[in-house]
């Protein structure tokens, strides 16, 4: 988490939402699992330094919705969910996403279901999507940590490049990197 | 299709609709083939006591969207639908479910139509998709027998499961079971 | 690109639109290059007379709207967008495309994604689609040319048969034909 060449050369300090949906770690009934994974990954793969931003909300369409807005408000440049994607009657996560992206990219949730697929056949129950709420790209991922990581694994190699992209035209761009050796992030040549 | 233990258990009854989307099979200028291939598909895999509701309707989102709402409302916790899911003119399936579910599942329609690619390029022309209407699973199929039994085998391993979900916090939620010599459906361990 | 005799049998002229999508190179700022490929393409695999209708417009969702209504009103019945299908604020060809079409086809992205992971990892990143837009097949393509390449030959295959079925119940239809040495496509048997 140091302050690399290459960030201090680019200007824009980091920030990301780190966002656990579950009405009972949100009642405090339950230990939080997902977030804590999400951010335990991020520390282990990204290498400058990034300041995260938590939050914990009961699965209720208004709340998810408004903590995005909230992190993206806030100058997040990503914002991580976890948790509410499957088909369950409190599991809205993908629906207060829609409400508040400009921009779908349902490339993330077709590879995250893909790669779920080869560990189990309910993969497909997953409706986790992926979109662009102002300045931010937000990703679902699934509750249990296991699965963070498959996810992850599959899309984080094009999520600084996507965030550069989002920033199109911005003076000070937030410029992720993360350490070659446990993950390969990709931009394309000349960009 | 006996009475297992485990259905006894259990408690709720099963019922699953069987619908077929078809102009010429409406009118009985032609003999439906895709709700009887779906129906024999059904009763090869389950082995729990179940009851089909079975209509056939004619291409139109109205009578679509009312015949899926109406096997909601009389407690099918499956609904399958057959035809109407290409780019033809008449094909609307896919709108009239997605207009009638509160909650969309990508994952089925990827991955069918994944499968079904096997097999012909012009799998990428069915838009057939699935959701949650009510306490049922919709899913839709095309309308030829032989890729009725690709998809079907494709998805129905997470259907019991999916079924499960739906009905969390219900009392008698429906159970399903398939034959595992046919097909090993999947749960996750400990649910 | 001569008058076959299945083309003279079937009757229907064969217009397709390419649509570049480009701030730049609708100012003239930038040489189009995917437009370019894009014909070049169409000319290398159909064996069909064929007129292109050409054009280029802003990042604009009314623009790109009304270019493809204007295509379709004209009597195309393929239109083949490049460009604007990214994350940066000014990508909006799939918004556009999605106001102006009846039915969507989510099965092209899918597979167009899926085949360009084979090459980067940021294939997840394009958020390209298809859909009907009145006797239209509209497909946006990505800008870059090797990427277009890439992506025609995934999905083409598919593309005259799905033109047929559009025009299901036309007189006239049009009838795509492939060169068969350059490129196979399938129409089911009996069809």
């Amino acid at each position: 988490m140091s302050n690399g060449p290459e960030e201090e050369k680019r200007g824009g300090s980091i920030r990301i939402g780190i966002l656990t949906v579950s009405d009972r770690a949100s009642r405090g009934e339950y230990a939080d699992e997902g977030g804590p994974a999400v951010h335990d990954y991020l520390r282990e793969v990204l290498c400058v330094s990034w300041e995260p931003e938590i939050q914990i909300v009961s699965d209720e369409v208004d709340c998810v919705a408004a903590a995005i807005e909230d992190m993206s408000g806030h100058g997040c440049c990503l914002i991580i969910t976890t948790g509410g994607t499957g088909p369950a009657p409190r599991d809205i996560t993908p629906e207060a996403t829609e409400r508040v992206c400009s921009k779908m990219l349902p490339g993330f949730g077709e590879l995250m279901r893909q790669v779920s697929l080869q560990y189990v056949p309910t993969a497909i129950l997953s409706r986790q999507t992926a979109g662009v709420c102002g300045g931010a790209l937000v990703v679902n991922l699934p509750g249990r940590p296991k699965s963070i990581c498959e996810c992850l694994d599959a899309v984080f190699p094009a999520i600084p490049y996507c965030i550069d992209l989002i920033h199109t035209g911005s003076i000070t761009p937030p410029y992720l990197e993360t350490d070659p050796i446990r993950m390969k992030s990709f931009r394309p040549k000349g960009k």
